[in-house]
């Protein structure tokens, strides 16, 4: 049984800046990783919440990350953009990358955006649906460090390699998703392996290869990618597309060049903002998508991306949200 | 035991050919879609290849399809172009298409493309190979017919809706993988009811929403998406992507709308093209790629996708293939 401790969402908040600017991170820094943690806690999506916390600051007091850094925004080609993170975390370079992706997205009808030199440690759904509530479509992608067997390979060789997808709808927010392609996300393990459970089959492989169900085991070895071969070449796409495609390196350079303090390593963001008024030339596309939603709904037992979290959400801004006791004694430790 | 007739390359071709042009469709139409056609032969994807022809005539007699098609290219940004197919086949459309793709693409560092008004029935590989084979990072969607059912569903609503992704590579064919995102694709179902084998677990439903491993009774009923929920929402976003968002209709309605000859109905066709020579700033951004690539392969079991197609490739070049007799002389009684 694990003690827990009560938060209100402005507690979460107040904790997260104190520990971040408590370890050097500036004002304009430390809030925009602290908005993404704050969304996750909101959301009940506790892997991507405090729980990083001290992953952060850690890397903050080994001098890898610049937590005070000043993304700096250049042009690639007219419907290209590339936002250079200044060593800092992905959340701060988002924030400065979110205007001029939307408005050359909205003049070319599509348009991609290249994060680089950032240390990504943060959940994607919460940049993506951001752009889709501007009335965008977003895909996202990140890679970071070795983590998930190639497929029939054994050996830990692409990052857990999110792909997140939002797409807007009027007077409601986003249908997003976020999945690893990886079968299990890294955070899940590491909060199973915290919280002393097993991992469900498929989740990944011990030291020498071998399936097991142990997250210690897995995190030491290799995960698995979900879905078999295909989630693998997935994998395999998110390595490519946010890795050379950026000009960044894929996860096992990240991993050479890292320092090893528990923090991301560095890395990029491949984000892809479309204009599907443009692109469908129909006025009501959203009309049209939710038309699609309502018969997926139709169907008993099913539910939309993202409902789970939308439906949590009032009650944890009501009521706020609990983490165990052992993360806030550690976060209390850091600040 | 099915017996086999010995076809070469050149008679995959030309059967091909008399069976398109017998039917109503014009020199140019019929060439495009045979091209697809005998890629996928001479790569032994049969699903893909003469197998699918009996349909394409199908929908020619029908008069559903326009053999004659003249596809029309269109401005919808500056970074994305329509090509309307015309009522035509998706392959004729495709020819029209991949000059100003590229174009747009090595000029706005990304563009995307809506191929709409045509009939799909071939693999996606063939085109975003042959857009790599140009130097450019392609990705390419499509949806035809409910054939799926959603997360948490039981009946068929999704296209097995693919998603093709394709890496240029210097000196060498390009990394390309085609992948349903049900758990089979409809082709290799198609194949089995014919064949008289059974299918996978996991392949899909019956009419009533139990799982079955009798093709016959999936064809009836829903297959399933590969991974479980992860892939059935991405097959919800292939879904969006090349539906509403090229103005196209979704699964259902094309359904709704088909005349039930046993061929493709209307759909569009979704294609981004990328530079990543632009992207990524670095000139050897595909000299970078293959150091991953070269890490994959380094671990004992692994291939990238598409090596077990290049392989076969120039024995079949050289010594051609086989098909069914059975097919065959349906083939023969449609000329």
């Amino acid at each position: 049984m694990t003690s827990r401790i009560h938060l209100t969402l402005d507690e979460v908040r107040d904790l997260s800046m104190r520990a971040l600017l408590a370890n050097g991170a500036d004002q304009e820094n430390a809030a925009a990783v602290t908005h993404f943690i704050w969304s996750a806690e909101r959301d009940s999506c506790h892997s991507h919440g405090l729980f990083r916390l001290p992953g952060y600051v850690a890397s903050l007091r080994s001098g890898k990350v610049n937590g005070a850094a000043r993304p700096s925004l250049s042009d690639l080609a007219p419907a290209a953009i590339r936002v250079d993170g200044d060593n800092g975390y992905t959340p701060r370079a988002l924030d400065v990358s979110r205007q001029p992706l939307t408005e050359r997205a909205r003049a070319t009808g599509v348009a991609a955006l290249a994060i680089t030199n950032t240390y990504h440690f943060s959940a994607l759904w919460v940049e993506a649906a951001a752009i889709a509530e501007l009335g965008l479509v977003a895909i996202a992608m990140t890679s970071a460090m070795p983590m998930v067997a190639p497929a029939g390979g054994t050996k830990a060789l692409y990052g857990t390699n999110p792909l997140s997808f939002a797409w807007p709808r009027q007077g409601k927010p986003p249908m997003v998703f976020d999945m690893a392609t990886a079968a299990m996300a890294r955070g899940e393990i590491q909060v199973a392996a915290r919280e002393g459970h097993t991992v469900r089959d498929g989740a990944g492989l011990d030291p020498e290869g071998r399936p097991t169900n142990d997250p210690n085991e897995i995190l030491a070895g290799a995960q698995l990618a979900f879905g078999g071969t295909k989630g693998a070449l997935l994998s395999l796409m998110v390595e490519l597309m946010a890795g050379p495609m950026l000009g960044m390196p894929f996860s096992v350079e990240q991993a050479a060049g890292d320092n090893n303090d528990g923090g991301p390593a560095i890395g990029g963001e491949f984000m892809l903002a479309i204009d599907p008024v443009r692109l469908s030339g129909n006025p009501d596309v959203l009309g049209h998508a939710e038309k699609l939603f309502e018969a997926v709904l139709a169907q008993p037992g099913t539910r939309l991306p993202a409902a789970r979290r939308y439906k949590v959400r009032p009650e944890n801004e009501r009521a706020g949200i609990e983490i165990p006791a052992s993360l806030h004694e550690t976060i209390m430790s850091l600040i």
